[in-house]
């Protein structure tokens, strides 16, 4: 059990009790004391800090965290290749060591959950196990127009499938993925769609990133856009998940909506490689689309730190529609927490009794947070994520005042694993 | 003296020799071992940490800073007025204590000179001196088209500018400002422009920061943009600088080259406010315009942090130009650092023998410079500003391992300050 002793909750001062991975009690600060709490408890007082919902980082390749840097600004197609090049010589271990590093930087950051898009997944699963990170997690296909590369990566997908039901835990989602309409076959996304939707599976995708595979799709397929070619293939569904949704046309936005397709906006990555920053985030909300906030991998964007992503999708919003009361604060941190939990079918992404204990601890005890604003707005406006003093995932502290057990063996570990790379 | 050791510059391990306020000596890592130190020294081991030169953060309005989250996702001049309307009742001691958050917030960030525009002046002078910050401040005047009010303005200017000849200490750079053109009469800015050009300051002031401030001088003059009108004024000048420059002509773009005039982007603030963020960086570099960074007063931006102004000025212009390639990280740094040490006429903004010695020392012990990218990536696009573990001023430590001295007592008194004048 933990006690957190006299957090402010949405301006309240509050106890919260957390027993197995669950929020179990929440009710103003010092009603704690006629609580019966017998057994192991660990209780920590929290005056001058808030509680909110742990962030659920909906796009990420962790297995890609020891590649930033690499291919700095170039052009995203240009930059797929080189990226694509480098991949090809991965292994389990670097993807472990990886995933490792991404985990501290999503815990360091206030990250609870993840959602990941890579091969080698079984790697990031033991990583984020043993970091206490929830993760959604699963195999991401792509044949490249190859026949036979389309056969072996059904195998592959098959045979990871039946070891995740072995190795699956409490708290890790199974998912599958394929990377785009540009680099898998028409055959191996209808398959890989089915397979999804009969074993009751997220499908994790990218789609229209750049204005690039929009037009590639058009040509290739009697003028459909990516979204319309997806539909007559019958993928869209409320099981997908799909990372970008950059060049939506109105008819795509109606689509997805329709179809109860979940998006992912990654600003920092789209913005970095110049793959587009019109995010049409009013209409797709109006159409009633889960909207949720990812980074990317740190190959693009280039961290994993989900309050970054935050003020900078809020500045781009402003921007570009020239109107500053674009994306209002408590739409954004819907994104960033409990719109990713609905999609991920979890209860998690808010702090209410029976919800899953992921909660991050922000400490306003420095120049950020003075001030006369909302809580909210020091938040994402004014500080950085060092403001993040701990996090709780599933009812257990994986960071206690800014310090992450193993944290620097971890870093000495990965540096190794660089070089070896390298 | 100081003798930073082993610490890494441009890729290269160095001793670092600092002498009063100068670096007097950077040579290979170990020579120090022969240097003869005799007197009074600290040595700080900066093994696996990088030396970069202190930021330059050329635009601030330090007595905001309590000001924060007030009238967020307002449009601009509704935003104004309401500043406007609570700025009436600031005084010396408020300005004060709300520099001295400046100070602290600047410090932790690795800013270490700062050019403001702001009242009561001597208060940020009397915060920014006791934190050992560099800085340029004067009187910011602006008569709201009131003559009787330009009057008390020019003597105000004319009383504080004998006050400062007293009180200006050694690293105090004295300037001149006025608001902008849509607050200060044509009067007034003939005069503010003759008394700083007469006495060789510089002067600051906004410019072209918003579409209606453009369309708002064009209909008032004739169809003069800003910069014509201020040429007309014959305002334009190598002691000009510029705040903003965002709604700019190509015209605009060579009288302020020819002119010589010092450009300072502020994307966080601009952006925000939705302003406008389609900057004319490479525009106004090719036409041979210094442009420097800024950050913009906290109420808008909001806060101090030039290294997180970097990534989103790099993010912008790679997103709108559509160009993953533009504003390169060397450029970035430049106008961050040199940039600004040039327009106000230092000789700081490198790591260079003679130079002033203002350093920020990086520690990459942490995930986010794990990569085999170049440190300036690391640092721009993945790192935050709480990787700057120590930093110099002037020869003088201001923060040694991300302490500062008198800060928790600084945040208190802040806190009683907002009180005070809520």
């Amino acid at each position: 059990m933990i006690l957190l002793r006299n957090i402010q909750i949405d301006g309240s001062a509050r106890d919260i009790l957390i027993e197995k991975d669950l929020i179990s009690k929440i009710a103003p600060a010092g009603s704690s004391r006629n609580w019966d709490l017998a057994g192991d408890i660990e209780i920590m007082d929290c005056s001058g800090k808030v509680a909110i919902p742990g962030f659920v980082n909906m796009h990420t390749h962790t297995g890609m965290s020891l590649m930033r840097g690499i291919g700095e600004d170039m052009v995203f197609h240009d930059w797929l290749k080189k990226i694509w090049s480098i991949e090809d010589k991965f292994d389990a271990d670097f993807v472990y060591w990886s995933a490792k590093i991404a985990c501290l930087e999503m815990i360091r950051t206030g990250t609870t959950t993840f959602n990941d898009q890579y091969w080698f997944f079984p790697s990031a699963h033991k990583a984020a196990v043993e970091m206490g990170v929830r993760h959604s997690l699963g195999y991401d296909m792509m044949d490249r127009g190859d026949l036979e590369e389309a056969e072996r990566e059904k195998d592959q997908c098959l045979r990871w499938y039946e070891l995740a039901r072995d190795i699956w835990q409490k708290g890790s989602i199974y998912q599958v993925a394929f990377h785009a309409v540009y680099s898998v076959s028409e055959g191996l996304i209808r398959w890989i769609s089915d397979f999804a939707r009969e074993r009751n599976l997220n499908l994790h995708i990218h789609l229209c990133e750049t204005r690039k595979e929009v037009e590639d799709c058009k040509a290739a397929h009697g003028g459909l856009t990516p979204v319309e070619y997806l539909d007559e293939l019958g993928v869209l569904g409320p099981n997908l998940l799909a990372a970008h949704t950059l060049w939506l046309s109105e008819h795509d936005i109606e689509l997805l909506a329709a179809r109860g397709v979940h998006c992912i906006h990654n600003i920092n990555s789209n913005a970095k490689l110049a793959s587009g920053y019109m995010f049409k985030y009013e209409e797709m909300r109006d159409a009633g689309i889960n909207i949720c906030l990812g980074t990317d991998g740190c190959a693009s964007s280039n961290n994993l730190d989900l309050l970054e992503a935050m003020k900078t999708a809020a500045l781009f919003q402003k921007a570009w529609r020239s109107d500053p009361k674009a994306l209002p604060l408590p739409e954004l941190l819907d994104m960033a927490t409990i719109n990713g939990a609905k999609a991920l079918k979890i209860n998690a992404g808010k702090l209410t009794e029976g919800a899953l204990a992921d909660i991050s601890i922000v400490d306003t005890d420095n120049t950020f947070f003075l001030s006369p604003g909302s809580f909210l707005a020091n938040l994402v406006y004014s500080a950085h994520s060092d403001c993040i003093d701990s996090v709780i995932c599933g009812g257990k502290f994986v960071m206690r005042h800014r310090e992450i057990e193993g944290e620097r063996e971890i870093i000495e570990q990965a540096r190794k694993e660089i070089k070896r790379m390298l």
